[in-house]
C-alpha cells in the first residue's frame, strides 16, 4: 500500500518549502530530490508568502529560531493552511529551553500542521510544557522499548486527538498515529543517531511524502518513516570496516534515491492497531 | 586553450570572496579548494569591503536575502567593481518570489558583473521581470533543447548585450556568450539536477576561474562550465549499483580536485558561433 | 596516555553546545558524533544561557560574526565560565578583517577560554593586533617549520601564559602548549588543507575532548589534535585514485569514527618539551 504512496512523490515531483536549520539544511534538500520531490529553501518573511503559494506543501523545523525566522513559519504556515497545503513540524529540541517550547507552543496554536515528527522527549515536552530533554537527543528515560510500548502508545494517540494532527514519533521503535489508526514501525538501525539531522531529514521527506499524498496523510507519514528506517537498514549493510557515520550519511540518502516503491512496501516493517 | 586557463587557477589560488546562501555554502567552499582556489566565505556588512579588497574576485549567491546580507552583496561589489576585481552573480530563484526577482535587478543596477551564471528560468525572469520560475529549477517550457537553441543563443546574446556581462547559461545545454562570441556546450549529465546546488557550485568555481584570469572572462567561464559538466560526467560513470545522488555529490568535486588542464582540454565539448 | 582521555569522551558522551559558522557546521556536529560526544548547535541569545547550563562544554568558532550572535558568544561563554564548564575559541579568520580581530580581541577580553585553536597567522594576528592574514588560511611566511620551530614554541608559551590558555596552533606541525609543557605533535597530512573546515571540525572534537575531561586540558587538547591528524593520515591512504577532497573529508570523519583509544596512543605522533 505504500506503493502508490511512493509512486506519486516520484511522479509528481512535489515542490516543498522548508524552513530548516542550518545544521542539517543541505542533507534536508538532498533527501528531498533523492525522493522524488522538488525543494525550495526559503525563510524570508518578506518572500514565505508567496513561495508558499507556489509549492505543494511545507516543512517547518525549528532548530533555527531567530525572531524574523519564527515570522516567517507563521507567515508561510498561514498561507498553507489557507490553501489546504500539508504541512510538516519538526520541533527539533523542543523541552532543551524555554525558548523552544514556547516558540514550538506558539507554531501549535497559530498553524495546524498535517504531521508533527519528533522524538520521543520533543513530543512529551510539547505535550507536558515538561522541560527534561538533554539537547536535541531523546532522554535515555523517555525512549521507546517494547515495555513501554503500549503506553506510549496511548500517549501517542490523545496527542494526535489533541493537536489533530498526525503525531509521527521516531526512536528505537516508530509510532505514527492519527488517534484512530496507529502505525508501529520497526524499521531503522542504531548507527542513525550517529548522523546529525536523520530527524531533520526524516521530516523533510515525509513533507514530500504528504505533499504529493495529501488526502492520505497517515499513511504517507507511516511510508516515509518506513522508508527512512529501511534506508538506514540498507545503508548499514553496505558500511565497508573504514565507513563511519558520515559514509553512513551519504549512503542513508544514496539508499533513498535508489528505493523503488515496490522495495518501500516489500521492506516495510509495521503493524497496525 | 582551457588549458591554460585551469592551469592559471592551480598556480595563482585566487582568493575568492562568497556571499551565498546555506543550503550548498559547504559545497561551494570544496569546489573551490578542490579546483585551486581558496574561498573566504564572508558577508557581514561590517568586514566585507576589507575582504574584498584582499580577495582576487567575488561570488554573490542571491540565495540568502535577508536586508543585511544584501547590503553586504552591494558593498562588496562596489569595492570589488572599484579595484577591477572580477564578480559572477547567480541570481538563485528569480522569479520565484517578487523580493528575488527586485534584489536581483537591484543588485544589477547597482554592480557591473563579469558573469551572470544562471538557469533558463531565472535568466528568462531578470530579464523581462516576468515571473514564472518552479522554485529554484528551471521551469519545463523554459528549458534549452536542440529545438530552441538558436532563439535561445540570441536571446542570451541580447541580454549579455544589455547588462555588458557574459551570461552563462546552463541546463541540458550551456550557453556562454558575451555576445560577441558564443559557447553553446554540450557536457554534463542530466542526475546533476538531482543534487542540491550544481549550479551554486559552477557559480562558485566561476569565480575561481575568472579570479585567476580578468583578462580572458568569456573563455574562463566557458572552461568552467565545461570543467563542472564534465566532472558530472566522470562522476556518473564512477557509480555503483548502490550510488546515489549524495555520493555523486562527493564524486563531482573529487572529480574537479582529480582534472587536470589537460583532461579538460580534451573533455571539453563545445562549438562555437 | 591519551587512551583514558579518548575512552571518557566515549563513557561520558559529552553534551557540547556550538556556536558555529554554517559553512561547516554540519561537519562539527558530525565529527562530535563521531568522536562520541553529543552536539547541540544553539546561538539564539534568547536561548544560550539556558543551553549553556545543561551542557558539559562550549565550542565558539568565531567565523559567523554577526552582532546577536557574537552576543551569544559573550552570554554562552559567561556562563559556562560561571559553573566551570571547559570552553574551546576558534578565531577563524582573526587577522583578515578588523571586525574579526577586534571582535576575538573582545571575546578573549570578557570569557576565560580552556583552549585556543587556530593556525599561526589567526594566533600571531591574536598576539599583536597585526592584521596581516590572507584570507582564512596561514599565510606563507607564518606556517609553522622546523627552521622556526624553536622561536614559534616560545611564542605559543608566551601566548598562553598571557592568555592562560593552553594554546593549539595547528599547521604541517602542531604546538600545543599551557606555557608549562609543550606538545609538538607530527600527526596530519598536507591534504587536510584542500578540505573546508578541518580546523573548525578539530576545535569542535577538542571542545568534546576536554568536556569530557575538564581537569586535564592541556592532555585533552593534545590528544584531540594528534586524533585528527591520525585520522587525516588514515583517510589519506584510503585514497583510491578517483578519490578528491569531498571523499577525503567523509573518510576523515570516518576515521574518527573507528579510531580505538587504543589506536590515537599508538599513532599519536609527539614530543614534549
Amino acid at each position: 500500500m505504500f506503493k502508490s504512496i511512493f509512486e506519486n512523490v516520484k511522479i509528481k515531483h512535489p515542490l516543498v518549502q522548508n524552513i530548516t536549520n542550518y545544521v542539517t539544511i543541505n542533507d534536508c534538500a538532498n533527501i528531498i530530490l533523492a525522493c522524488g520531490g522538488s525543494p525550495i529553501m526559503a525563510e524570508d518573511e518578506n518572500e514565505v508568502s508567496e513561495i508558499a503559494s507556489i509549492c505543494n506543501g511545507l516543512n517547518i523545523n525549528a532548530g533555527n529560531l531567530d525572531d524574523s525566522t519564527v515570522r516567517a513559519m507563521i507567515i508561510s504556515g498561514k498561507k498553507a493552511n489557507e490553501i489546504n497545503n500539508p504541512i510538516v513540524l519538526d520541533p527539533v529540541g523542543a523541552g532543551a529551553s524555554k525558548l523552544r517550547s514556547q516558540t514550538n507552543l506558539k507554531l501549535l496554536n497559530e498553524i495546524k500542521f498535517s504531521v508533527i515528527r519528533a522524538n520521543a522527549s520533543e513530543i512529551k515536552s510539547l505535550a507536558s510544557g515538561n522541560m527534561s530533554t538533554k539537547g536535541v537527543d531523546a532522554s535515555e528515560s523517555d525512549k521507546i522499548t517494547e515495555y513501554n510500548l503500549d503506553e506510549t502508545i496511548k500517549f501517542v494517540k490523545s496527542f494526535a486527538e489533541k493537536t489533530n494532527s498526525v503525531i509521527a514519533m521516531t526512536g528505537a521503535i516508530d509510532i505514527v498515529s492519527d488517534n484512530q489508526k496507529t502505525y508501529i514501525i520497526r524499521n531503522g538501525h542504531s548507527m542513525m543517531a550517529t548522523v546529525t539531522g536523520t530527524g531533520c531529514q526524516l521530516s523533510a521527506m515525509t513533507a514530500a511524502f504528504i505533499s504529493a499524498n495529501p488526502s492520505r496523510i497517515l499513511e504517507s507519514a507511516a511510508a516515509s518513516v518506513c522508508a527512512m528506517g529501511l534506508a538506514g537498514e540498507i545503508a548499514y549493510n553496505r558500511l565497508t570496516k573504514l565507513d563511519g557515520n558520515s559514509s553512513y550519511r551519504n549512503y542513508i540518502i544514496d539508499a533513498i534515491y535508489n528505493l523503488t516503491p515496490e522495495e518501500l512496501d516489500k521492506g516495510a516493517k509495521y503493524e497496525i492497531r
